[in-house]
């Protein structure tokens, strides 16, 4: 296993701090979640932990709880916005394993039938695509 | 979305009544895991919640708290018992996601430097071999 030390200036901790902008589309007093700038597919999106750990393997049990709690709100909320016909999860553990950010989070990525997946951490998308992205999951966590 | 029925009769189901066996790792009153018969890797574990849902969307948010953080348990086993670099966490929701079965269930599959990822739901792993990971990640369990 690499180092498991926490760096307080990855990228989600400074999108926790507010130090740098994200597409964000829900927050509570635990976790916020964000559209991935460089997505999988349509609705790619990235639930959070306010708390700071690594990754799984050293975060504190209790927010795992509430973590997958929101993941749940997410996942049903991405469904519905872009009538997605699946959804999967994923969370990744160390470089080998495809964490590229080292603070725990959870991918939600719609899927669609005869859609296939593009790679991740792939192209960056439009600005303009996942403002309108986010907004049609605050749409369907509001509605 | 596909039906969100339930099936009493999916093969998780099965395995949780003691129907059919199963290469168990852990259980305690909430959730077991156990060997995936066709692992994408070594050490490819799933975890199971004992209530019941077709997979996360119709989840009761409680069971996912408990659900996980006996999925940090195993993960933490597997990652020591098969000295791994790194592992991935995935829960796939609807056929179109790659769900085979319906009954929500977490991989946990260890990551290897240097060692591609075999195919979701490829090849049957012989059990002699299913039983030796197994004994592993029960002596990670309890070590």
């Amino acid at each position: 296993m690499s180092s498991v030390e926490y760096d307080p200036n990855n990228i989600f901790a400074k999108i926790l701090r507010g130090e740098i902008p994200s597409h964000r589309v829900y927050e509570d007093d635990d976790v916020i979640a964000f559209m991935d700038v460089m997505p999988q597919g349509t609705g790619h999106t990235l639930v959070v932990p306010k708390s700071p750990s690594r990754n799984l393997l050293d975060a504190d049990p209790a927010t795992l709880g509430k973590l997958m709690a929101a993941v749940q709100k997410v996942a049903r909320a991405v469904m519905s916005a872009f009538a997605a016909d699946g959804v999967i999860v994923t969370q990744f553990n160390e470089e080998v394993a495809g964490q590229t950010v080292f603070h725990l989070h959870v991918h939600i990525v719609p899927r669609f039938e005869g859609v296939a997946l593009k790679p991740h951490s792939g192209v960056m998308e439009k600005p303009e695509v996942l403002a309108a992205n986010a907004e049609k999951v605050r749409a369907a966590l509001a509605g």
